[in-house]
């Protein structure tokens, strides 16, 4: 039936075709048009923020527009007005730390790059009519392949590659349109005018209006991270240990088992994060020099808690496939179930310290100790081999590779643990050791 | 001594100091300089495209700055010419599928901005003199913040969101000046002629001059990962059961251990580099509809396999403390090694018809065949308990659970060449198996 009917379509004019096609096309418009309203709802509702965000765009373009409904402001600037609109588009970015950095690269490219423009002007104006062009062209060349090759420089890539670009962009502009324009200065002056004040209504609306400091975004990633981690650990006690007692588990929410697979891929963006919160020096709570290196290094040591935890997460895989429960399992219970629970709880503990800006470290080292200890009972049982000579191998090998690599989480806990007292030191949390007791606590 | 030193250096008076600071300036300034060329010198050995690049972009802005130095070409687009100069400075990018992205973003883009700002300019002239202005503010802060939000869509953000940002800026700029400048036709006009000029220019330098194909750089890359995890396995081979066999291993070049780890991160690279290669259809190997999606999924894989090779890696180290050979390892020593070495060959060999754009699946599938036998056989021992009945548990178990990975590398290493044959199929490598017997080429 499906042969003939294709063959009878295929059979049908192009017209005929096209006629169909047609009238299907505005219920399919309807469709396309409703799925992108859904969509877009979706995307407000999940962040909030980039709503306001695209509100506030709106607000300091319009703010900026002024420049030319106002008729004194106009007759002030001119055309070049034009120049504030344009970089109110370009500058303003979704963070503070974004348009901080876009915002100040600008003005100084632009007063950069005009100073140099007009310096290579005055060399260019030494020579008569047709060498002038020739040596503005040359000296030209030179400055922007110097230029862009500098834009390679990943130190300057990282920080500056915006202000480069631009650098390279007034400076052409400037020195360029000065072969056809004597009020060379002035025009560089206009522009740079322009731009600065362009730069301060999108950074003035970008800070004042419910703004969004990408350093607390951070320091909420690399605090998340923290706790997703954590809530693996915990949850991999109770599900591999369940498993082990009652067989198959139900099927209740796993979804803590999957979150720490986004930690394995956050390294490039915390890193161009850190790179962007360097621009917020203006935040009450972080300052000038606030220690963003260090979170990046509690960033990398979570990274790599995390592959570790990949593993884990691999053999959990495997005890579904055979999930008979075997002696030696329920031998090494008891110590994996606590570093489990007990670097969990670390994790957490360090997730909320970072969160809160806190220094409590006595409950983390609490937590860390008892891991310690009950790695160091794993390892004792591990080492009594006599008590498992006629065990089966092929089920004893998994479990204690399990155990071994839960043994290697501690150290690896421990070392996050070090890099967030170096942080909490260097970034002066405020400590709190004095009002929690670690037993009231547990 | 030390002590007493600083202690006259902190009594001396800020003049001294400040004398002091200034006689060692030139040297300091001399020795960044010097650091400064040195950096640039080994950057430019590292990658001489780069080199390259930036004369390219000289050459391109002295091509367009002719707009001005030529009196015929400046007469007819006066300084609108500076929107040319412009345009190649921020289009022009390191490769063919950035720049041809981001030249057909900004002429689309420009072209449907300045319509639309027609068109709304048209609406706003309806109303008399107050109302003009506030209508045009209105319609523009509201079609800003909505193009704004959209830039959030994360489809849209990956391909188009440099042709939003130029719809919102020409939008802005013709729609604004509109109030003040009669002629808005002709300026849109003007604007998009001289863009689409400049953007012509930058892309046909970018072709023409030595032009780097950043799908050819994803297809190496992809390559080259498959290669370093090859590498690896085959090293690892060697040098676990060297180890075993010899003690201590001598000091040789180990860096093949750590190749691997630039495979882990290199997710998000290759998606930005998929999505750039997508513009590149005018490339004689790749064509318009290469399947970009295909050579993911083989990454996506390669990076699973990584993950496994981490777990290896850090068996490694273990071992490198606990250098005593065992019984049990010698004992799985030979399937073990057939594996790595095996499986390795297979990698390779992909990587070598990736980069070749061949299909000679049938020396690979003779690889994996190997490999898998040998999986089996590791497997059967692992199962014969009884032969390991007085053995020490915890010697046996860290080798015991190498080979449990290793096992579980065959199944990922098969994965990625049933990856790698869809993807020859769908890009239409070239059938190399008549020409190459297996048996000769092992």
């Amino acid at each position: 039936m499906d042969n003939i009917a294709s063959t009878n379509f295929e059979n049908v004019g192009p017209f005929t075709r096209a006629w169909e096609w047609l009238k299907a096309l505005p219920v399919r418009l309807w469709a396309m048009a409703v799925g992108f309203a859904n969509k877009m709802k979706k995307l407000g509702q999940d962040d909030p923020r980039r709503i306001v965000h695209s509100l506030k765009v709106g607000v300091a373009i319009t703010l900026v527009s002024l420049f030319y409904y106002v008729r004194p402001l106009f007759d002030r600037f001119r055309e070049n007005g034009i120049w504030a609109v344009l970089t109110v588009v370009l500058v303003f970015e979704f963070s503070v730390g974004a348009t901080l950095g876009k915002g100040l690269n600008r003005m100084l490219a632009t007063l950069s790059g005009g100073a140099l423009a007009v310096g290579v002007d005055q060399v260019a104006t030494l020579f008569d009519g047709t060498g002038q062009p020739i040596v503005l062209g040359i000296l030209v060349f030179i400055i922007v392949a110097t230029v862009t090759f500098m834009r390679f420089f990943p130190a300057l890539k990282a920080r500056y590659d915006y202000g480069l670009m631009i650098f390279i962009l007034t400076f052409c502009l400037v020195s360029v349109s000065s072969y056809q324009d004597d009020e060379i200065l002035d025009m560089a002056c206009q522009r740079l005018y322009t731009i600065i004040i362009g730069c301060f209504i999108a950074i003035i609306v970008c800070i004042c209006v419910r703004p969004v400091w990408i350093g607390e975004s951070l320091q909420n990633q690399i605090a998340n991270n923290l706790e997703k981690l954590g809530n693996f650990l915990e949850g991999f006690g109770r599900e591999y240990f369940r498993l082990s007692e009652e067989g198959h588990s139900t099927d209740d929410d796993k979804s803590f088992l999957h979150g720490y697979k986004s930690v394995l891929t956050s390294k490039d963006k915390e890193e161009a994060m850190a790179n962007l919160a360097r621009w917020e020096f203006w935040h009450y709570r972080f300052g000038f020099r606030h220690p963003w290196n260090r979170y990046l290094k509690v960033g990398a040591l979570t990274q790599q808690c995390a592959y570790k935890i990949e593993d884990l997460n691999s053999y959990l895989k495997y005890f579904e496939i055979q999930a008979t429960p075997t002696e030696f399992r329920r031998e090494i219970h008891e110590p994996c179930t606590k570093i489990c629970s007990e670097s969990g709880k670390a994790l957490k503990e360090l997730a909320s310290a970072i969160k809160k800006m806190r220094r409590s470290t006595s409950v983390i080292n609490y937590h860390i100790e008892n891991s310690k200890i009950a790695a160091e009972n794993l390892m004792s049982m591990l080492n009594m081999t006599s008590r498992w000579d006629n065990a089966n191998l092929r089920e004893i090998i998994p479990t204690a590779a399990v155990g071994l690599i839960l043994i290697d989480i501690v150290p690896c806990t421990e070392k996050i643990v070090e890099a967030f007292q170096e942080l909490a030191s260097r970034a002066r949390f405020e400590s709190m050791d004095d009002r929690v007791s670690p037993i009231d606590d547990v």
